[in-house]
């Protein structure tokens, strides 16, 4: 499991949040908090910050990498992965994320890649259109757009593959809406290869998360769990699962505390359905639960005057919000013609009020959200940071260590090997080595593979591993790109 | 060990920071992180954030107490400390620290106050005048200050106790100069109990240091586990030592990221002193590394511009610092009468260049000195900051877990028992009952005894714990003083 981008303060905040709004003693913590083991250290081959490719790189092939790297090395050589590997031993494997699948972390198990934006070419990966065939049996999240050509809605491929299509052709079962979701009966009613993609881009947040449109994680998790424990009960090989709690990332770029603690709480919770099936289940289980990194450089406490500040932050600041600052500014975007005096009602009332729960506000800071109207995402968040007191120092990265969870039965091999192996300080790539060495699988073996039947497929655009975006293109999806 | 206001985040630059000086590979780690077993939430009673005082209570006590309380509960009533029960108990005991002795940490293991700013009646209670009688044989660290009447060079004591000239009359040996420290011999020429005092307040930065001047943490901590081991060679208790990384939290203060890494430095070669020591002595020896909270909000990022940032930051700034900002603001504010032109030059050669190593320097930077020329740190601390791309979120401390550490011989009950206790998240207090469960003490014992006996000593100012000092004295204190 991975919880991209939530650094030690995102549990403090978290656990402190929880606790006021359930009204809680002190020492009722989080489901994480129960399994803390260690510490990772995330630095990437070319940086003393990751980003989130390099990090799941780190996990999926024990290898540090450069910013950027799908599933490859410096050298511009693939690395086999743990998935990959998994598979070729027998065992199912399944991806479940909150973002577009495509993105780092899931691209990272399943797709080789020299430069992250390259999705289109990674969705190919994840079906099973390159040198290793399929490798992926349940896939679960968010990024339908890029299987879908641009001229389908939502689709947003640069050629004119309909991914979907194809797919469904080779016997992938699609679900792309809450409904079909629903009758998968929590698992129970699940036809491998499962392709679920519940959203174009991004499942939305937690916090503004409509029921009856988008599953949560814990279901999504669940569901992905009880379909593989299912699909590998007569088999001698278990199965492979990646969750990642993909936008506690997000909230933390977008400097959204109040989004932040949803999703930590939402991935506490898949992190229990996790926990519960590996205490439950006879078939001797691992759960490892770390982060790539931090995002935010986030703070439980925030200077807001030079006077020497009291050690206190708010939790009720962030109780008192009931959508995000990305949900928000969308909402104030999205009014047109509005009259100065209509703008300000809408502003106080609608996006102030009844979204932040602030009542407070100053002149000042409806003067901001007027100004900046058609993005006033920092502003709403800053809104919300200073009245919880919650302090960012960025909307990149940072360096921080992260903080490693695991769980396994009792009085176990497993138990004892997880325990020698990653409790303490370890750098990142060592989470990725244990998983190899604890399952026996040789990613070397699958390194040479995919590397020596990648020369046969060297296309116009290079190794299999350069995509067909050319360099500007993809410096233009970079900067249009918040999330990295 | 206490590492003051040191957080994870301090851990990453720290690491980084010495890898980039001393060349070293990404896996050269610190001493500390080879040690690392688990994270301790820090809440006191009465706020999500910490002081020293409470956070140190909770160590010492093993009990939740409310913000500036030093070994009392939040009834007021004294909590018999882990120090005290191992004196009761026939041990020896000591406190190494790099600030006042009469600061909150030391304090809370060594003395009863309903608030930490009575540091006159603190020292007494150190030297044993108050209901327990001489608890602590050993004592290294700053602090000369609530020794002495205000009329004595160097003294700072509201009343005409010369307490120097009291302890040296009944039978402590006192240092207070690093002539006088090296005749200590590194521990082998100690006569407890030792009163050394080699600083009116704090100890210099370690950047600042000068040797002949101060010691070391690392020579103060060897030379106090050398002294205990020798007194204590022949019985059959050992020893307990405090020893505090007591500026960690100055830097965290201040905001002064060169300050910070030395300090985590020093901090990390005291603690592998004492792994040293535990490693090579026959006597079953147990180290355990925690913070109090994090001081700053620091981030290893800092985004400097609304362009979305790069994923980086740069030790070399750190390195090319020789002074810290407390350092050269003084250095700064001391000159007086310059004309503005010699006063620039000054700046630029002595401030800038020669104590930051930063040539790169602005027109409004300067002009900023120049404005701040008699109150430069922050100032000079945020041109460290940028440089390097250091973040912080406050000048006071923040809620984030902090790590603890923990050694113990493999293969003793010692280490087994640290690792069942230890390893994990934890609340702050536990790390206090681990302590006084390991070493079968009896803190409510204490607490019982020294709650009957106060009442016995009820003065004008209330009880024994309410020292002499009136609230408005107090309240000016508090805020004329950075460091909480």
């Amino acid at each position: 499991m991975v919880s991209d981008g939530m650094g030690p303060a995102s549990l403090s905040l978290t656990r402190t949040f929880r606790q006021y709004v359930e009204e809680l003693d002190y020492s009722d913590i989080l489901n994480l908090d129960k399994h803390f083991i260690g510490a990772s250290r995330t630095r990437s081959s070319d940086s003393p910050i990751t980003d989130s490719a390099a990090g799941a790189t780190a996990f999926s092939c024990g290898k540090k990498s450069y910013n950027n790297a799908v599933g490859v090395l410096p050298d511009h050589n693939a690395c086999g992965t743990i998935l990959e590997s998994a598979k070729l031993h027998g065992m199912m494997t399944g991806l479940v994320v909150t973002t577009r699948i495509t993105d780092a972390t899931p691209a990272a198990f399943s797709s080789h890649a020299n430069y992250r934006w390259e999705e289109d070419l990674i969705a190919q990966h994840q079906l099973g259109y390159y040198p290793l065939g399929r490798m992926v049996d349940l896939i679960i999240g968010g990024g339908r757009c890029h299987f879908l050509p641009k001229f389908v809605p939502g689709g947003c491929r640069n050629d004119d593959h309909d991914l979907v299509k194809k797919a469904q052709k080779s016997g992938w079962n699609y679900v792309d809406n809450k409904q079909d979701f629903d009758k998968l009966n929590q698992g129970k009613n699940v036809t491998l290869p499962l392709l679920a993609l519940l959203a174009d881009g991004d499942i939305p947040f937690d916090l503004d998360r409509d029921d009856k449109v988008y599953p949560s994680l814990a279901e999504t998790a669940q569901t992905a769990i009880r379909a593989l424990e299912e699909a590998t009960k007569d088999s001698e090989h278990g199965f492979f699962l990646l969750i990642e709690g993909s936008r506690i990332d997000h909230a933390g770029h977008q400097n959204d505390p109040s989004a932040q603690v949803r999703e930590v709480l939402a991935y506490d919770a898949a992190f229990k359905a996790a926990i519960d099936f590996a205490e439950s289940s006879d078939v001797e289980t691992i759960v490892i639960s770390t982060s790539d990194h931090e995002t935010g450089g986030l703070a439980t406490a925030k200077q807001l005057t030079p006077e020497y500040p009291e050690y206190i932050w708010y939790p009720e600041a962030l109780a008192n919000a009931s959508h995000s600052g990305e949900f928000l500014s969308l909402k104030l975007k999205n009014v047109v013609d509005y009259s100065e005096d209509k703008l300000t009602k809408f502003i106080t009332e609608e996006i102030l009020e009844n979204g932040l729960g602030v009542y407070d506000y100053s002149d000042e800071e409806i003067s901001r959200l007027i100004e900046n109207k058609n993005n006033a995402q920092d502003v709403i968040n800053n809104i919300v940071s200073v009245r919880s007191q919650t302090g960012w120092s960025t909307h990149g990265h940072s360096a921080v260590d992260v903080n490693i969870y695991g769980y396994s039965k009792k009085n176990t091999d497993a138990h004892i090997s997880l325990m020698e192996s990653l409790v303490g300080n370890h750098e990142n790539i060592e989470i990725g080595k244990f998983m190899e060495s604890w399952l026996e699988l040789d990613l070397d073996a699958v390194s040479k593979k995919l590397n020596s039947e990648s020369d046969k497929e060297i296309t116009e655009f290079g190794q299999s591993w350069t995509g067909s975006m050319d360099a500007e293109s993809l410096r233009e999806l970079r900067h249009d790109n918040y999330h990295i």
